[in-house]
Formats: C-alpha cells, sequence, structure tokens
C-alpha cells in the first residue's frame, strides 16, 4: 500500500494511492498515517479491505498539496557514511559500527515544500535517503531479520545538510542537520509487504535537472535490518519513528573545488524507486 | 508558578504546586501542560487568576506519581561542555561557540521514576542540568535579551549518559545520550518570572548520598540568553521545545581512576534551587 497525507501543511488528511493510481481519501477510516496506526495491523487491513471492496471515496489531486506521509514523528534517527562509494568520496574509511546522529521531527516538510537556505549558509547540500519507518516497538533485537521485521514501510528522504554548520563549527554534526525544512519526507509511505527486499533500491538526485546522485541501497554498509537491531541496543524505537539509512555517492561536498553546493532558486529532485520522486525550489530563509 | 503533571505515565494530568506548597489540580482549566499552554499568555493569566481566587481544587499527594512537568516535548537540544568548571575537570579548552547534540523525547520520564541502566553500559554518568523550556517560536534572534524572552520556564534535568557509548562508539554524542528513561525531567516547569535571573542557581547531585557535583549555572560559558540566541540560528525553536544547558563538574568520567560510574542499586537524587529535587533508583534494562 502507498499511504499518504494530502492538504494543507499542519492539517493533512490520511489517504491512499491504489493500485491503479487513484487517490483515495481515508479519512473516513482512520484519523491520520501515523505510528499508532501503523502498530494497529486491523487498521491497516481495515484500509487494505476497503481499498480491495472499492469502497473508498476519489480524491481530486489537481492543486492539492501532498504533506510528509507520516504524523506525529517522535525521533529521526540518522545513519551517516552508510554507502560504501559515499565514504570512498569522502576519503573515509568505511566505519566499524553505524555512526548515528539525529534530525529533529520539526525538520520534516512535504516532498515538494520549498526548502530554506539557512541564513549565513555558503555549504548546503544534498543526500537522498531511503528512509525506514518503524511499525513495532523495538529494544535490544538480536539479529538483522528482527529489524526487518519491525520496519512498517519506506519512504524517500532528503536529508539536507549544511556542511559548515555540521563540521566546522565545533562539537556534533546535529548542528548543520536541523535547520528549518531540512527534511522532505514523502510522496508516500510505502508499506514493507510491497517493498520487499530493500536492499536493491536505485536512488537519485537531480538538481536543476543535472543528475548528481544515481546510487542503490546494495551500497549500503549495513542494511536496514542490521540498522535497527543496531539502534535498538542504544536506544528504544517506536512506531512512527524514523530511520534516515544514509546517502550514496554524489553529494556537493565530496566533489573537486569548486564544489557545487545548494543555493537559493536552485531546484532539487530526488527518487527511488518504487517509493515516488521529491521537488524542491530552494529560497532564502 | 510550578506547574506539574501528577499521574501514571501516560496518563498525567496537569497541577499546580501553589504558594503554600498545596498541589492543585488544573484539569478543569486546561488539557496538559505543553507547548500550547506556554505560548498562550491568556491561557497562563487564567491559571493566575484562579490560584489568586483560590477555586482551585487540592489534590492529595499521597501515593501519586510525579510526570515530567511537560508534554509533547517537540526536541530536546543539549549544550555540552557549558561550564567552565566542567571543561576544565575534562581537560578540554572551554569551547568557542556552544557544543549542541540532542536527546529524543521519548528519553523523558519524571523525577523519580526508574532510570535504566543499558545492556552492555559499563560507564554511565550523571549530568544535573539547568533545562530551559522555550514559550515562544525562536528564529534567527539578534540578542541573548531576545533568547531570554522566549523562554517559558525551567526545570531541573538529568542528562544520562554512557559515556562509551558516547565517545568510544563511532559517530555524534548522541549515541549514548538516548537510552531509554535517559532524561528525568521536573518536578515542576517553573515559570521565567518566578526564577528571575537564571545564571546564579546553584546545582547539586548526590550518588547514593555522596555529593559528586556542587555548582552553580554562573559558571556556564554561554549563558541561558545566549544560548537560546545561538541555537536558533541553527534550528527553529519552537513553544515546548526543551533546551539542556550543560552540566557543571562532578561527573564520573572526570574523576581519577577508577571513576565511579554508575550501576544498577545505585541512588542519583539531584536538585536546583528554586526548581526542586529529583530522586531515581538504578535498575537494569
Amino acid at each position: 500500500m502507498k499511504l499518504l497525507r494530502v492538504g494543507t501543511a499542519g492539517a493533512e488528511r490520511p489517504a491512499l494511492l491504489d493500485a491503479g493510481g487513484v487517490l483515495r481519501d481515508l479519512s473516513g477510516l482512520v484519523t491520520d498515517i501515523d505510528g499508532a496506526l501503523l502498530a494497529d495491523d486491523a487498521a491497516l487491513d481495515r484500509i487494505r479491505a476497503a481499498e480491495s471492496d472499492g469502497g473508498l471515496p476519489e480524491l481530486d489531486p489537481a492543486g492539492l498539496r501532498v504533506g510528509p506521509p507520516l504524523g506525529r514523528i517522535g525521533k529521526i534517527v540518522c545513519i551517516g557514511m552508510n554507502y560504501h562509494d559515499h565514504s570512498g568520496e569522502m576519503g573515509v574509511e568505511p566505519p566499524t559500527e553505524p555512526v548515528v546522529f539525529f534530525k529533529a521531527p520539526d525538520t520534516v516538510v512535504g516532498p515538494n515544500d520549498t526548502v530554506l537556505v539557512p541564513r549565513g549558509s555558503t555549504k548546503m547540500d544534498h543526500e537522498v535517503e531511503l528512509a525506514v519507518v518503524i511499525g513495532r516497538t523495538a529494544r535490544y533485537l538480536e539479529s538483522a531479520q528482527a529489524g526487518l521485521a519491525h520496519v512498517a514501510g519506506y519512504a524517500v528522504a532528503h536529508d539536507v545538510s549544511e556542511r559548515e554548520f555540521q563540521m566546522e563549527r565545533g562539537g556534533t554534526w546535529d548542528k548543520g542537520k536541523n535547520c528549518e525544512t531540512f527534511n522532505p519526507l514523502g510522496p508516500w509511505l510505502v508499506t514493507a509487504d510491497e517493498v520487499g527486499a530493500p536492499q536493491t533500491l536505485p536512488l537519485r538526485l537531480w538538481v536543476n535537472g543535472e543528475l548528481r546522485q544515481d546510487g542503490t541501497t546494495a551500497e549500503q554498509i549495513f542494511p536496514v535490518g542490521e540498522v535497527v537491531r543496531y539502534v535498538s541496543h542504544f536506544m528504544t524505537l517506536y512506531p512512527g519513528d524514523v530511520i534516515n539509512t544514509g546517502t550514496p555517492a554524489g553529494v556537493a561536498v565530496g566533489r573537486p573545488e569548486p564544489k557545487p553546493f545548494l543555493r537559493a532558486g536552485d531546484v532539487v529532485e530526488l527518487e527511488i524507486d518504487g517509493l515516488g520522486r521529491q521537488r524542491q525550489e530552494l529560497k532564502d530563509a
């Protein structure tokens, strides 16, 4: 299933993109797409049944904003340096265990919303990522297989970054990862059953029409199930938590000088096969 | 005013500790103590008026759990190495700008709740901190004075830490800061008008009755208003966000070998003058 949320920011309604590509209203069936829904197998089954029965009202997508496909996100855990090709371009050894940092849930915007260039930014960068949405509480999991079993679904995430804030201002990376609008998410939350094995997904990102990142989750150093298992030993993951699982090669900071950092006026597009496509215009904050 | 939340975890009701030390029920007046309330001056005035009128029902504190004094926390921004005496004991130069990391809101528990020792932990540590609660949306503030004007109130926070997870497992500090139950908060959210200037508050922490931290916010390298101003240039702060403003000297990792790290069975008590006292028993996760 492809679940999504449409409408004005902060007042999105739950919706479904059906197998025929028709947008369907779920607001008669569930209040929101959130952790509570994803943890509720019976509710998800009711949505599936309603789709099969053809009983869901159609929504006209014309002029309708697509919001992030998940509400009430608890936390966003991010995995750094998780692609062989990306750690290669950064000139660092692949990490021996996952690198963890955070994005605040308030950085999340819809897949086509404006992204703001922070004041004083000179090194804004792009990162297309596979986002994992947790569906069951995960504590001290024992295997990567158990990790995968706690995943409710997947989405495209844009882990927007400011490299000077991230790496040249002291302290942790978090300073360059949490500016307003720095985590476009969506368009869809695709349930895990529809995605199947998540380690062969192509990811791509363009800036002003030029292909900049062209990778595959096969390059992940720590695959999805292992990431969930590992993180669950340092913190408890709850339904509605998100893990951004890292970016493949092609980011601006990994390129030769002059590095093509992002600026106001740029248009960034990104996609993961089966999970949909995002498009953001950049404007000054 | 001293605002608090009492009752079983996840079902706390809003309450007030009045000037006479009597616990009063606020649930007839407001739904919760959260960012929405703190941003609503009229609602806060109604609470003040009801306290003056003597119209608030009394609550019997006997057997009543005290929860964290703030619900629906958006994010918790933490400032590292923010006390002169603490950076001295750690043997590092005072930072030239604030060090920022995150704790997930799901780490927050009540001031007297059990704190869990993570599996595999050998270097669990304590940090008594002044928590700042944001009351107005803060973006690109221009002065420390403006920073202070965006603060709704203050509370005691325990920034529980696992030093091996934090510093020896690669990546950012976040890995050692986000274990389950790692942020006891409260007992009270004391409104800024009652606290006044926040830079002369004594903070103390005991382990099994032995005084381990005995500091004052006068030692803060970056005072509260400056911290709020600084952070607002890297991320937007919203009502109900929390900033843990750092810890004074006396943590276990800063002491000579054998360093007195925390273990199951230990009892940690901490307090800040005017903001109340916490007591946690440690148990294995």
